[in-house]
């Protein structure tokens, strides 16, 4: 048998305590180490902290350095300017990074400096950092750029996500905004804590893979308002309350709107699904029926990054070149 | 703006001649060479052969390579025994090729020693070689293996390509059997008339991609019989007449089938799609609703390898080892 990939998790947030089992389960990769920041899991077993069976502790990240990992998760933050600090030394003790920061996903065009900083690291180095997850990473960005490999042009990109909250718990909808006044909603977009992070890097991953220079970028917040009560368990959500959030992303090329994000989430949704529109020559469309479930998703797809990410060039990678994620055993 | 790619055609046959003038709407082609070796299309303009607006006229290969290529385009035969021969000038004359020879998409499983040639010849001559298309290529391989990069684990794949043909004209419906009776059909089929190369190929990408070790394979051509009568354009199959092809591809380990590829082109078909099923955790699926014209996505994406093929590693590559073809200016 192959030796598995020995990798450690920066970050035992909600998110990191997800992916443990999942890296678990997969012979081809090995947790080694975990580290925290915070003092009340320091110390503290993953299989205390996770579903997982597993006797390795959290700890400092020169103890997790110390195990000699090849690969490190990190779910930390979503600001690379706040990342890259975190992943430094990392990247300089030669270790390959993949990350759920969502800026990382293809920060070329936003932070072009710090990109290149990141990218001349690495490749001292010789390690890859990614940043990756189903959105970003996939769903508006990946698989969208993969279906205009069959079409001889591409006029205009419509992505849309439509997820239907209504069977999940409070908590889900809470985040969502579910059952506020359009007031109270408009407060939480305000002070930013409605808010998706990466429909700005997924248009600008789709607009270099396919050669076009946008103007400009828009990422607008707005709650989905509910017509009829919808009622689901434990809540209600009443007629002209919130029933959750609709996010959009436009991207421009000559002012006219080229790319197109809708990111919804809110209860009473028919028919949710995730869906690439490409109209061009020909029009085509790939569709996901049901639609994609964002943290199963993200815990996969990042831990079939592992073996990936090993494998590919040295620098700054994107979803968009390297040789395409696929899952490993 | 950034130069052209200069590119040869070889093979100038329907496919061929398909795919100039959507290589002459693209800014990042221009096509310097054609070559045949039919001696009544010798000298012959592209802009004659084809609807392109060309005048660069159909030559032997040594007046193609005068030309200092970047990327030939090669679209002559199914079997990479037989193309070896005709792109081994090209490889070592430093050229890269894309070609739409079946066996060429997935050749490492069944020719492996052929397969390490291409790639030792390629990458001493610091060029790449890619074999792709629709099918095989993209929807029964390399969409696939993308679609797995999402879920934690796969126990089963099945794709089904379904295609209608009742719109389709009498020789389109000729070439699969459409009206034959059960037996000529199986004549046909035994003399290797009615047969889509590529299943195998596509079982082994995937195979590969996602690390099974496959006992055998099978690959089965069928009639559809038509239950009713089922008329066309100039046409009708009545019922207990083959109303098209039904082909199966099936990979199994451990005598379980664990692949199944179902490629299907007949009359009377509803609900015409291509559709990607994963069995595992989670189930996922993919859909391209009406599917996707052979014919128009082929020539796309081998247009669209064009810049993708120039700027991969050197060697033998396939749609899973190299960044993922997009759609090109």
């Amino acid at each position: 048998m192959e030796t598995s990939i020995r990798t450690i998790q920066v970050g035992m947030g909600p998110l990191g305590c997800l992916m443990t089992p999942v890296f678990g389960n997969k012979a081809s990769i090995d947790v080694v180490a975990a580290v925290d920041v915070n003092p009340d899991i320091v110390g503290k077993s993953l299989g205390d902290l996770t579903t997982a069976d597993s006797d390795v502790t959290v700890s400092d990240l020169d103890t997790a350095l110390a195990q000699s990992p090849d690969v490190a998760v990190v779910t930390t933050v979503s600001e690379v300017d706040r990342l890259w600090p975190q992943i430094q030394p990392l990247v300089a003790a030669g270790v390959n990074v993949v990350s759920t920061c969502e800026e990382l996903s293809y920060p070329w065009t936003t932070q072009p400096d710090l990109s290149r900083e990141i990218n001349a690291v690495a490749r001292e180095a010789g390690v890859s950092v990614l940043g990756t997850g189903i959105n970003p990473g996939y769903l508006m960005d990946f698989l969208p750029t993969v279906a205009t490999a069959v079409v001889n042009h591409v006029d205009r990109v419509l992505i849309e996500r439509i997820q239907d909250a209504t069977t999940r718990r409070l908590p889900f909808c809470q985040k969502i905004g579910a059952g506020l006044t359009p007031q109270a909603f408009q407060e939480l977009v305000t002070s930013g804590k409605i808010r998706h992070v990466g429909l700005t890097e997924s248009m600008h991953l789709l607009a270099a893979k396919l050669g076009w220079s946008l103007d400009r970028t828009e990422d607008v917040v707005e709650p989905v308002i509910a017509d009829i009560p919808v009622h689901g368990e434990g809540w209600t959500v009443k007629s002209g309350q919130a029933a959750g959030v609709n996010q959009t992303g436009r991207g421009y090329v000559d002012g006219e709107e080229i790319i197109t994000l809708v990111f919804r989430a809110a209860v009473g949704q028919p028919n949710p699904r995730d869906t690439v529109t490409l109209s061009g020559d020909p029009d085509y469309t790939v569709n996901v029926p049901g639609g994609t479930h964002g943290d199963t998703a993200t815990c996969a797809i990042i831990a079939n990054a592992i073996p990936a990410i090993q494998a590919a060039p040295a620098g700054l990678r994107t979803m968009a070149d390297m040789p395409p994620i696929s899952c490993c055993l």
